[in-house]
């Protein structure tokens, strides 16, 4: 008798990623390299032990070196406590490396932003430090739903509503195997397995918007269109990433043919180009001019767009970075300072 | 004094669909032609009656005739009465021609799609028979995210979230120039003039899905995203649309290097293009063979492209509409039969 249907769909997931870790590994290394080191992060919740359960009963038969690491934030009263505990469960998993290691939140952007900066720069120090090829990340079927809601909340198009990756970071150092997988079968796969696991009390607190989504928008959304929605959702991101990288594809391109030597932007080509392109050509132009991406918004865009669809004599136009663009003489000339 | 903001924005709204219009009209008629007819459907609803009066009120400043159609679907009980009674508000507006047209909806698709196709016929039918130049349609920005909400249920990408269009229908027959206009404002804009509306028992039924994601799924997706929610689907629409137009393009320019004489795709010219790109192209290529576009959903394109991105000897593909693919000989061979 196999294994309980939800621990060999989370096994099955770890596997795929393990074997094309191992392709990767030894394409780079050669046959004879020591075996890879793959790091589970692990915050101790029902996803991320299930991801810790499956790395560890994988590995062993791919010949792959199996850890993890939990990362203590230290927002919670009893952190560093909980983080302890977490060491202890996947050590008891025979995962080694097992560590805990401790970050400082900064503000930026929001609690929950700050939060996910600091922990992914303490889990690329892990990996380094360990010399691990990659780091797997428990986020579920539910959470890149989720991803996708808060994209759209943001009405910034394609590439906002194409939720997490797959394969991510540096040289593809993080890998998330379980995007296809729902949150409910991991749970139930550390039910099967008897592992402990912790909620964690932010999951449930209404003050951040990833948890009102969950618990209020997500299930107010289902049963207004139906069960699927969060299938949808995650198949959109999907979609909407794959159309993301092939409009980018396009606007690199096409931009050969736009910009002049000294980097301005030939209106009547910008012109002939299809909207959705010539948006990103610009977008591109003005990032690389020196306006920061999380200050450039698509009504930004819009109002550089209209110096060429709508001209009728514009004065230059202000951009966040100090950016400044004109036209001038049938070209877009795009100036910082 | 002017109008009140809200009477001032359904006008400007319309008044820039007239001038679209006009010049059209002008452009294929020529200067001296008779003024053109527009249409207003009008429900008698908030929207639709906001629409008809801004109608009634810009167009014979603009030298426009203007008429209004309402559509009784016969599905509620003294439906006839009530299409009589906004028959006699369009003429009090001095509409011309003001008629109501009965329908039979049948049942395909479900009840929402079936009272939609009866009506777009008989506007259709309508428009032919008045010659209207343009039939106006009284969506809002609200509706706009519904639908985009209700695209994103279908999981099935950029062209689904891309909303209803500004201009629709054969020669661009059909217009929403209030696809920026919030429901607020057209309600406001009744009350302001004293137009009677009706409320229509359908907009609250909690069976129809569109009821069920007004009063309960976007609210609740407000609460946990942020009062901008409706601003940004409506604005991911545009977006969408876009993108989607750009890689349709992309598709037909590409399909050209990849189909030979007999209709047949080349696998390794498939291969080489952007998977955005290639679904488009497999996609178009099985409605050509004769695969109903209603039953052709985003897995079964996925199965065709698997013969090219995963071959491993796979036997011929059974799609909607007894369309057939296999791979012979560097080929995706379709045939219908």
């Amino acid at each position: 008798m196999g294994p309980h249907p939800a621990v060999a769909a989370i096994r099955l997931a770890v596997r795929r990623v393990l074997h094309d870790v191992l392709t990767s590994h030894t394409r780079r290394s050669g046959p004879d390299a020591p075996p890879p080191l793959v790091l589970a992060a692990c915050s101790g919740g029902a996803d991320s032990m299930a991801l810790a359960s499956a790395l560890a009963f994988e590995a062993p038969r791919l010949g792959v070196r199996a850890g993890g690491v939990t990362v203590d934030h230290g927002l919670q009263e009893g952190s560093d406590t909980r983080a302890a505990e977490v060491v202890l469960r996947m050590q008891s998993l025979r995962l080694d490396p097992a560590e805990a290691v401790t970050v400082e939140v900064g503000r930026d952007g929001g609690p929950e932003a700050a939060a996910r900066e600091a922990r992914y720069a303490a889990l690329d120090d892990a990996a380094r430090r360990h010399g691990a090829d990659a780091v797997l990340l428990g986020h579920t079927r539910d959470d890149q739903a989720e991803t996708v809601l808060l994209g759209l909340a943001r009405g910034s198009g394609t590439r906002s509503l194409s939720g997490m990756a797959a394969v991510s970071g540096t040289d593809g150092r993080y890998r998330r195997p379980f995007l296809g997988i729902d949150r409910q079968t991991a749970r139930k796969a550390c039910l099967i397995q008897s592992l402990p696991v912790w909620d964690d009390p932010h999951n449930t607190d209404p003050s951040y918007t990833r948890s009102r989504l969950r618990h209020e928008g997500l299930p107010a959304l289902e049963k207004a269109l139906g069960k699927g929605v969060v299938e949808a959702l995650a198949r959109t991101a999907q979609l909407s990433r794959d159309d993301a990288d092939a409009l980018d594809s396009w606007a690199v391109e096409a931009e050969r043919g736009v910009a002049d030597a000294t980097g301005a932007l030939d209106v009547a080509a910008l012109y002939s180009l299809p909207p959705a392109v010539r948006r990103r050509v610009l977008r591109r132009a003005l990032l690389r001019a020196g306006s920061p991406a999380g200050s450039l918004f698509a009504r930004h865009i819009e109002e550089v767009d209209r110096l060429i669809t709508a001209w009728r004599g514009q004065g230059a136009i202000d951009l966040p970075g100090l950016v400044g663009v004109r036209r001038q003489g049938g070209k877009l000339v795009i100036r910082q300072g």
